[in-house]
Order: structure tokens, then C-alpha cells, then sequence
């Protein structure tokens, strides 16, 4: 295993995050439908893996694509397509429509190349992207760690952590680098229904790593805040908007309500790639619904008949009021975050729904930028 | 079946809690220990149904210890010892104290009667402590109800309902009443980690009552309330402190604190057996903590490994400053409740821990009282 995305010889491996944390398997993808039906499954998932997993994606379905045509643009109407079906595995996290959108950028600037060029390029790229991702994750930790209070407690939701992205994690990049720095922290570790993200992925990153954590159920953070033992809140996000407001997984908005009650900092830790600054604020972010056998079920074992009626929201969006601060690659933000967001570098980002013009714009310019 | 606590000829028979939803299961105790543990395992839960239980058991008990004992003084010192040991299964909910405190009343008040006659009271005043539960939760039906507006949502945590109760539920009493008059009403359904008694009971309830219900996991809470949907909370106790701060099943806080964040009525809905004005505030409320595989096990499925560090306590304190009303069966209190709860008529109520000398003082009140 080398993580939780990557690149061996021709194809993507992904380390199938639904069986853990019991089974460790490899998922090697030799198809285009494998890794579209491992994004949509949560094989992967977090949002910046999603983000490098399609982008391996595009340049898997490039290479193949270039093996058998026979000019540039017929490789680019074939990746096109590619791009198209890739965006449509998941709605709500920015980094997926950002990242096809790069490689998008690249596909169109390099149309009359050869095809091995073009698919070539597309595979440097989404490398790029991933070790771009490891950076940042690296620098979130550095700016985090200094939040964390020595002997002190924390706690998280879902999972930000190292399967999410390719580094050491979002919101668990201060913790994993105040550990390594010798600062003592606890974690509280929210399991995150309905599907266990926090119990399944974050408990066994920090069982790996040697963090000492406790694992609650949701219900009960914000007992656990009023008892006076955590000091700050460390979460990730799916997608930022303009204002601040942040989409993250389920629950999130709930503890964010909890820490405030107790005074407790809540720090979004999210990469400048999570920051979507064409969505005004959260009320325009596509909420993901998904299937409501995920609460009527819970790791596969059945608790309710399947004709009681379910809600299955995937995120909800937490107010920029309710943000201490957020913690990207590019440094710490404050409210009012409609300022102090604008003031980052984000030429990198795309609008709310990756579509073919606009994002191949933007992704044209980052291209150009490097070529 | 007969509700979810009854007497059957000779004996104690319960309705298997931790079978359902898909298996129906009546329990017939035919020993002390049976009941002791089905009330450690949730088998009968609810505090009004935990009250009820041990009240039966304790008649049970004296029916056998009168069968074989010569005298009224043989009968006290077996019943006394049975009591000790029904008032050690939980540690949270005071109706189970209050309940044996009473029968502990008419046990000494008759030592020096025949012991059929002595047992033949018990199990009249564990009777009519089950009447009294039953008429309680038609009169808080009646006056919750008025607190529903017609065409609205509301929401629930865990399971304050008839499975919890010997009538039609404390949390759910306005819901049922409401819906069997016409108002219409939708239940959003908190799942209620750890042992999903929102899910399996709450939910089963409302399936058969033909009441229209949502489930959703407990992180959903929030978000789902700031959606705008829901007008107005219910869930029960398992302890009022004098101070009007409850106690009830871990998460019921964090809906509190939601609740408030979007001005949403918190109603807290239990007979006045669950006010205990001997303990001053929350803080001196002991909370259960329950088996940490109750974490790591879902509906005995295992999530993560028995080796993760877990916390479990089964019930957290909402301060009083979040509860909108309390609405027992003697009316609808406000705040400040130091002053409001000691306005009801609370001769009943027994101190936080059951035990011999105050309990049976409080209960030979009520005996001499009716005799």
C-alpha cells in the first residue's frame, strides 16, 4: 500500500476504504466504470482524493484512449467524454469539478499533439496535482499545530485525515504534526453515521499512527464539549463558498452549534482547491442525497425494515458565523471570510458544477501558466 | 401482547425491547433475576417502564417469598433484599427508585400482616402504579397536544413512547394525541446511537400508529432544523434535578442545543415520578456509562476493532435554560423551574438513590396515605 490513491505502471490503485478497518484491499482500476463506480461508492472518498483519483482517472482513460487513435483531437472528443462521466459520480465536493477541470485545461491546450504526448501530459498533471495535494496537507499541519494546546484534547468528525487526501489529512494534519512534534493530544473521534467514516477511517489512522484517541458516537460530542475537556474543533470540508459558509459531511453543522455553545475554536482545515469562490454562499451548494439504505442499514447489517421512510442527506452546510478560522495552504483566514477568502490565490478554482466551458477555461489558463 | 409491562396470572411478562423491530418477543419472568436482568440489558426500558417493572418484580417477589414464609417479618427481610437488588440494575432513571421506595412503603407499613396479604398489597400498589403511568401519559397527551400546530413537523430523540410507558408514551403523548385528532403531524425520528431505540422502537411505533414519521441519523438533527421544517422538539426524562436540568438518553443535549440555535420550542414531557427534588442540579445526576462494545457493535454487527478506546455514557444533562416546558401530568411548568417544580405536588418522589431509610420513609407516607 502506498496511500490512499496512486499511480503503479499503467493504472490507478485505490485503497478500498469500505472495507476497512478489517480488510486492507487494493483496488487496482483497469477500467474508467471501476474508478467512476469507486468514487460514487465511497471506495474513495474525501474530497481531495476524489479530486486526485479523478484526475488519474482522466489520464488512465488518455492513455488508453491515445493507444488506439490516431490524432490529437480523437483523443480529446474520447477524454471529453471521459471528463463528462467522471464529474457526474458525486456532486457536493469541489475538488472533484476542479481537478477534471485542470486536466480538462491541459487536454484542450495540447489538442493537436500527438496522443502520447497528450495522454502523457495528462498523467503529469494529475501527478502534479496529487503531490500539490501532499504539500498542502503538509502546510495545513505546520499552521494547524500551533492551535493545539499541549495535554489538551480535540475533536474531529468524518474522516479529513490521510485516507482522505494524499498527505497527512486536512483536519487531521495538525494533530498528526502536533504529535509528531511531541505536543500531547487526545482526540475525540465522532463515528459519523451513517457511514462510520470516523469510527472505520479516522480511528484506524490514529490506531496506526499511535494518537491516542476515544471513539463516541455523534450524539454525544456535545456532552463530551460541556464537559470541558476538548479545546478546539478540527473538521474538513467538501466545499467552501465565497462567504465562508462550508459543506461538509453530515454532522458537522452539529458540532460546529456544540463548540459554540462552549466556546470551543471550530477550525475548517481545507486545501485553497476546496474553496469554491463561485458559489456566493452555502445555500447554493448541491447537498448530495444518497440512498436511504445507508441509515436503514449500518455496515451492511439491516436495523429497520426497508419501508420506513429516510432522510439521507451526505453533507450539511455550517454557517461562516459558526468558523473560528480556516486553515488552507495559503495560510490562516479569519471572518469576515468574503475579504479574507478573496485575498487567496484561487486561480486555480472552478465554478460550483464543472462544465465544459468554463472550467476548461480556467483550466486552459493553468495550463498556459505552466507550459 | 399487552402493552410493554404486565402481570399475567402469577408473574411479570415483558416485551423483548432489544428484539425489535423484527422480531415481537414477550419475556415472561419467572425469577428475580430474570427481571433484574432485563432491565440491565434494556429489555424493558424507558424510565416509567423501568418503574413499573421493578414494582411487579418486587410483588413478584413477595408472592414467592409468602408461598414459604411463616410470618409478615420473614416476608420484609426477603422483599427488602429483592428491592436492594432491583434498585442496583441502573443507576440514571429515578422512577426506578421512586418505584421501589413506594413498595418498600406498604412492605414495612404491613410487616406485622399474614404474608398473602402483605403480597396481595404489593402487588395492588405496583398495579396501581401502573394505572397511575397510564393516566399520566393521556394527561400529558392532552395537554402537549395543544403545543402542535397543524401541518407541522416535529422531532424526537430516542424512545419516549408507549414501549417506555403504560400508556401512550411521555415524548410521543402530544404526537399520538394529536394525530388521533385530527391535527397532522410529521415525526423526524433521531436513530439514537448507540442502541438505536429511535430506529427500532420510536419508528415501529409510528409505523403501527400510522402516524407519519422520518428517520434520520442523530447528526442530522441540526441540519434538518435549520432546513426549517421542524416546529416544535418532545422528548422525555429520566431525571429532572429540582433545578429543572434533565437528564435523559445521551444526544438529547445536542438537540437541545440546536433547537435553541434556530428558535424551536424544547419541550421536555414526563410524570412528575421523574422530578427529583432532592438532587439540586444535573451535576449531581450520576450517569450511567454502559459497555463500550455498545460503540463498537451495531445491532451486534462489529464496526471497528473491541480494542479502540470508546466512551459510553448512556444519558447526558440539558440544562434547564434550554427547556422551553416541562409538561407533566399536574400541567405545563416553566422556568424558573426551582420555583415551578416545587409548586407540584411531589409527595411522592423519593430521593436520588434509593435507599432503605428515606425511600421507606417517603413510601410509608404513601402507604398511610391510602390505607
Amino acid at each position: 500500500m502506498s496511500g490512499t490513491v496512486w499511480w503503479q505502471d499503467d493504472h490507478l490503485v485505490l485503497l478500498d476504504q469500505t472495507r476497512l478497518p478489517f480488510d486492507v484491499v487494493e483496488l487496482h482500476c483497469t477500467s474508467i466504470e471501476c474508478i467512476a463506480e469507486a468514487i460514487t461508492s465511497l471506495r474513495v472518498r474525501g474530497a481531495p482524493a476524489i479530486g486526485v483519483a479523478a484526475a488519474y482517472g482522466v489520464a488512465f482513460g488518455a492513455s488508453i484512449a491515445a493507444s488506439r487513435a490516431a490524432s490529437g483531437p480523437q483523443v480529446v472528443v474520447e477524454v471529453e467524454g471521459i471528463c463528462d462521466r467522471l464529474a457526474a459520480t458525486r456532486p457536493t465536493a469541489v475538488n472533484l469539478f476542479w481537478a477534471i477541470a485542470r486536466l480538462r485545461g491541459v487536454l484542450r491546450a495540447l489538442s493537436d499533439r500527438q496522443p502520447a504526448e497528450i495522454a502523457a501530459a495528462l498523467l503529469a498533471e494529475a501527478q502534479h496535482l496529487a503531490a500539490e495535494d501532499e504539500d498542502a496537507c503538509r502546510v495545513m499541519g505546520e499552521l494547524g499545530w500551533t492551535l493545539i494546546e499541549d495535554g489538551t484534547s480535540v475533536l474531529t468528525h468524518c474522516n479529513a485525515g490521510a485516507l482522505a487526501t494524499m498527505g497527512i489529512g486536512t483536519a487531521t494534519a495538525p494533530i498528526v504534526t502536533a504529535h509528531r512534534r511531541g505536543t500531547r493530544v487526545h482526540v475525540y473521534v465522532d463515528e459519523t453515521r451513517p457511514l462510520l467514516q470516523g469510527a472505520r477511517l479516522t480511528a484506524w489512522e490514529f490506531k496506526r499512527a499511535g494518537i491516542p484517541f476515544t471513539l463516541i458516537t455523534d450524539s454525544m460530542a456535545a456532552s463530551i464539549m460541556r464537559g470541558g475537556d476538548v479545546r478546539a474543533v478540527f473538521v474538513g470540508a467538501d466545499r467552501i463558498a465565497a462567504n465562508g459558509d462550508v459543506a461538509n459531511k453530515i454532522g458537522t453543522y452539529s458540532v460546529a452549534l456544540a463548540a459554540r455553545a462552549h466556546d470551543i475554536p471550530f477550525y475548517v482545515v481545507a486545501p485553497t482547491s476546496s474553496v469554491d469562490s463561485s458559489t456566493p454562499t452555502g445555500e447554493e451548494i448541491t447537498i448530495e442525497e444518497r440512498a436511504p439504505d445507508e441509515v436503514r442499514c449500518i455496515s451492511g447489517h439491516r436495523v429497520v425494515p426497508d419501508d420506513y421512510p429516510v432522510r439521507n442527506p451526505a453533507f450539511d452546510v455550517t454557517p461562516a458565523a459558526y468558523v473560528t478560522a480556516i486553515i488552507t495552504e495559503q495560510g490562516i483566514v479569519r471572518g469576515p471570510y468574503l475579504a479574507s477568502l478573496a485575498s487567496l490565490d484561487l486561480r486555480h478554482t472552478v465554478p460550483s458544477r464543472e462544465d465544459g466551458r468554463t472550467g476548461g477555461t480556467v483550466g486552459a489558463a493553468v495550463a498556459e501558466e505552466r507550459s
